[in-house]
């Protein structure tokens, strides 16, 4: 079974702590990695889990916050000096290429690989090997994205049984099968569906980024595997969510609920507090399948059947 | 005796390691900072330090190289949410403003602080309450400078019995003479010279930045106390530190030897190498009193006559 875990590497909200570090979330799957925003220290992070700079990588930023974003360029930095040679994919709002494109020519570092930017609108933003990305608006004191990573859809199990009773011999023509394409066997075609259970559904983990709760986000969330909610404020500290368009612990656990997800992360917090058992509480309360995102946590997202 | 101590806050080359981060130095005296260089990841050094965000400050960046300028940004916005109000000042190359505006702009983060920029040169830069700063031209690959942070001179020792052999009573009139100004008692003048030491020089932190090593520099940091100097590179691989325009840890030990400091720092060490001790060993062979800076690593300036 293919794994796919998440990543925290900042779990902090504006300013870091001497505990959590700015905004930036690795989604990994054989191989490829999904980050989501990657503020200040994101690549101290990858070096610390081991994530390499030279894998087949997608950036996908939710908004132009500092926090959310000026890692991108000490990352796009090492990543050329350890001679990286992949394409990589960013995503996110049409000035985020201006910023990096104007700071790339002051501070006069060229970069050993291609970028290619694509501007982040509501709908499929980007195909990968592994992912189908889709975005929605956030709500947040900028333009703002939120973005659901789906995994591609899976074949459905292969049952050599049936393969082996309709004629079908081990080797060459199995694969093709399971790739889900019909072979023949002397003058019988063997469809995929005669051999195979049906497609499972891909994983999907969501990612609000900086935000205001609200029902268009749960439905673009419903049935995640994972959802990573901004929660940056207590229940107690509504008043400063809605000035500063962020959500509370029970917001999030709120849409967590109408969206029907199977677990909730939280995260994003202010440096305010001292410790998030209580924001955990209080979400916990609304939504119980609810924890605490930590610097260097990683979690593997479950088999949507199990 | 006023302190002086010299915070070695990241001491990486171009791209940091799970140990050591990206250049950063804080001077402290007297609860002023002088920070050298703001590499990636200099706030949360300022957190672990517990370094505070509103302390007067001057920044003196050396050159316009990611590695040693993209902390900034993250350090001002933080400021601005912590609410600074003291004025920062910059000295830097003159586009070093421009970037950072820029990245202001797109954005869109104010600062709660007024900010002066004053551009890096030869000569005096800036003059703060307890330092003179000097710049000198580097060697590098960009335009770079190399500062040098001078402390006031100190009044010399006060001798009450002097003063009060002299007929000066304790008080408002010592104040006045401790702080060199002549106190008339009765008919007489009592100059500070008749009841004090001679002025005691400043204690001097030498800073390279990113350089080859060069007699200029050697004569510019002459007699300093602590010279902190570019140590990329070991000895054996001067080639590569002629090519990217850095030193090896021995062309350090000669420019301290050549100077006649009185203890060398090295910083700036490639991601290349594992340990630093051999690079230490080697220095020391030309200059004795060298030690290899490390994170987090506090040393006291010390008495220039100690």
């Amino acid at each position: 079974m293919t794994k796919l875990t998440v990543t925290f590497l900042g779990t902090s909200s504006a300013a870091p702590t001497r505990e959590r570090g700015l905004p930036a979330i690795a989604v990994q799957r054989e191989g490829e990695v999904v980050l989501l925003d990657c503020g200040e220290g994101a690549q101290r992070a990858f070096l610390a889990k081991r994530i390499g700079l030279n894998r087949e990588m997608s950036v996908l930023v939710t908004h132009l916050h500092g926090d959310h974003v000026i890692g991108l360029l000490g990352l796009l930095q090492t990543m050329s000096m350890a001679q990286r040679t992949r394409a990589l994919t960013i995503v996110g709002p049409s000035r985020l290429k201006e910023w990096i494109e104007r700071t790339q020519a002051l501070l006069q570092f060229g970069l050993s690989f291609r970028v290619e930017f694509l501007p982040a609108r509501p709908g499929t933003v980007v195909r990968t090997r592994g992912f189908v990305v889709k975005a929605a608006r956030a709500k947040h004191s900028v333009e703002a994205f939120a973005y659901m990573i789906c995994e591609k859809p899976r074949p459905g199990v292969f049952f050599p049984d049936k393969a082996a009773a309709l004629g079908v011999p081990e080797g060459e023509l199995w694969s093709r099968l399971q790739r889900g394409r019909p072979v023949k066997v002397g003058e019988r075609v063997v469809a995929p569906s005669d051999v195979m259970g049906p497609a499972r559904r891909g994983r999907r983990v969501g990612y609000s980024g900086d935000t205001r709760p609200s029902a268009s986000l749960a439905r673009f969330f419903a049935g995640c595997d994972i959802l990573i909610f901004d929660s940056t404020f207590k229940r107690g500290d509504r008043e400063k969510a809605l000035e500063r368009k962020h959500s509370t612990c029970t917001e999030a656990a709120e849409v967590a609920k109408a969206a029907s997800v199977h677990a909730l992360a939280l995260t994003h917090f202010s440096a305010r507090y001292a410790g998030v058992a209580s924001l955990v509480r209080e979400a916990r309360r609304v939504f119980p399948d609810t924890f605490a995102a930590r610097d260097g946590m990683t979690v593997e997202v479950p088999q949507p059947d199990s």
